[in-house]
């Protein structure tokens, strides 16, 4: 398919059943949060899973390529965005991927409430930086608390899912004790955890957490993931998550 | 010092600064989880620091073994575990450790609100058990959450810590949520966070977690503790703690 890029846009290889992904480098790049949040995250054959935040799409991207999902639909709040994602949906040829413009606040209204059984998010890690939101940077409001805060991801995944249905985030381990009780506070029960070290001997600085609504306590621990061995080159388990 | 044992009785070796402990493996022997426990937490020299449910006295043992603590307090409920802890405290002729008998519940009153830098505790693990407490054995109620539950033993920690004192404990990972939603109930702030595992595969199956009295919002994530190698010996990380 004939898709148009932009000035300063390429086309990238995902790594994964051959996807590509459009990104300006100037604006916004995919991280590989997002990969290891599509690996983390249960996702099951004909699960309807929604993305809050999701950027250029790569996580739909990364969802729809390891899944026979039913529709993955990624919600983001900045045009240029939305635009760069659904050219790469295109690109792509997915017609299970859709796009849709809107703010994460606003998300069960947009999205409809309790109709996904999957909802993930990589959302803003820093806090809120002062200013007017129309002079800040496309990355900016991506990376920032600005529009929206971890309580409102939250809230709004709890909304979206069925009971039963599943919330999984990758954010800072500084923040998972907020993880954590924010959805205890709005009843997606903390059941798998995962903490991600740089290295070995080093501490973790990411973590992925997946919530199930409505479940009973009781936390699983899975085995940290280390990205990088002691020749800094990456773990047997890293490579595999970006060539399977 | 000459101290009385009892039948069964034995006195085994800390490996600490040439502790020892009196136990009786039929009542109840304490665990690695202690040991891992006494070395995680955020002990200072001239800190006055209490033990919820000391059992044998253990960790005062290992603590006052490792800092020049001002005074470590291990309060203790059953009075077969009071005594075994208060004659192993005259066996190594240790001024500073006191053995208090008292239900955990109670702390605050018996030990003093607000008096403590530190406190400590390898509370019961297991879902309380069914029955008539005078019918139960003494390693069931050190092992059960018959006496007192987890709840108890987060909020008589805050109670009895300083503004700004430390509350550290060792449990097993399915519980995490619950501590750090009981931590931050009762204004202890989880700051610092280690998982165990058995081997670098496995699942974690021990936390350990240290809150702060009033502190903000912000956690740090250790590299897991592995207590295992490949060969199935002690990592040099956990022959060090045993050795040091």
């Amino acid at each position: 398919m004939d898709v148009k890029l932009l000035p300063n846009e390429r086309i990238d290889e995902l790594h994964r059943n051959g996807l590509k992904i459009i990104q300006n480098r100037k604006v916004f790049s995919f991280t590989m949060d997002s990969v290891l949040l599509s690996a983390f995250a249960g996702v099951t054959n004909n699960d309807r899973v929604a993305d809050l935040g999701t950027g250029t799409g790569v996580l739909p991207l990364l969802i729809a390529g390891r899944k026979k999902v039913k529709e993955v639909v990624g919600l983001e709040i900045q045009d240029l965005l939305v635009d760069m994602a659904q050219r790469s949906v295109l690109l792509n040829k997915l017609d299970n991927i859709k796009i849709v413009k809107g703010d994460i606040k606003e998300a069960p209204r947009i999205l409809g409430a309790e109709t996904f059984d999957l909802v993930v998010s990589n959302p803003p890690y820093m806090k809120g930086q002062r200013g007017e939101v129309n002079t800040l940077t496309t990355k900016a409001i991506a990376r920032h608390e600005i529009l929206c805060n971890l309580e409102d991801v939250v809230l709004a995944g709890a909304k979206l899912v069925k009971y039963g249905g599943k919330v999984a985030l990758v954010h800072k381990t500084e923040r998972l004790v907020d993880i954590f009780y924010y959805m205890r506070k709005y009843n997606v029960e903390p059941k798998r955890l995962r903490l991600v070290q740089p290295k070995k001997d080093r501490e973790a600085n990411i973590v992925l957490i997946e919530g199930i609504k409505g479940a009973k306590p009781g936390l699983i621990t899975l085995p940290s993931l280390i990205i990088y061995d002691e020749t800094g080159q990456y773990t047997k388990e890293v490579e595999d998550l970006y060539n399977k």
